[in-house]
């Protein structure tokens, strides 16, 4: 079977949306997307590739950082338009911030709280 | 502080991406779009509301099943264009199908199997 058949790349133009969840924790570190090429070659590398849409290309994320993703589980939901990733995140942060997860801002009683776990310091990682 | 200035509309339509969260288990239930009025009425509520890109309104989640999503946790990602959504969901089945979450397939070694957990008939609570 070919896997790609199984997703619907039609409604997002080119793209379905990815959602990586901590394989261990269950925690939604990010969501990006891919194109068909970036879920293939995610399924043959067993690391996570995505499409970069700022930067219009394939996104091997931890490319730059080395904290790259390892690919434990993959599920795709009911109409085909949406991935999910059960991932191990090596360095342990996922977002770009150096924050274990994207979701660090927290909605309560109408004010946002930053509840994110620091990992590293971009600046550091980021060296361009 | 207006909770709708954290998210960024643009990028996605009019649309951010909204992803559902059983808040006791972590499981991943659904994924779905908000626009700016359904972000607002799910705050105003409690109850998730998501726009219905299909039928072209706002949907209340669970509106005919009975079926809706108590909204339990709030969190934006850190570029504003995807929500998510802790919450209980009622009925404990998040998919049209009647199955508890709509990752209900599994890809595994060029295969896919279904893994889901089928709660209700669908044919018995969606009577048209």
């Amino acid at each position: 079977m070919d896997p790609t058949t199984l997703l619907d790349f039609s409604k997002g133009g080119g793209l379905v949306t990815a959602i990586a969840q901590d394989d261990a924790s269950s925690e939604i570190l990010m969501v990006a997307h891919m194109n068909e090429e970036a879920f293939r070659q995610t399924l043959v590398r067993g690391e996570v590739v995505y499409w970069s849409r700022s930067r219009g290309r394939l996104w091997h994320k931890g490319e730059e950082s080395g904290n790259v993703q390892k690919l434990k589980g993959v599920y795709v939901d009911c109409d085909g338009d949406v991935v999910l990733l059960r991932i191990e995140q090596v360095g342990g942060a996922a977002c770009h911030t150096g924050r274990r997860s994207c979701f660090f801002r927290k909605l309560e009683a109408g004010r946002v709280e930053d509840v994110g776990v620091q990992v590293f310091d971009p600046e550091q990682v980021y060296k361009r």
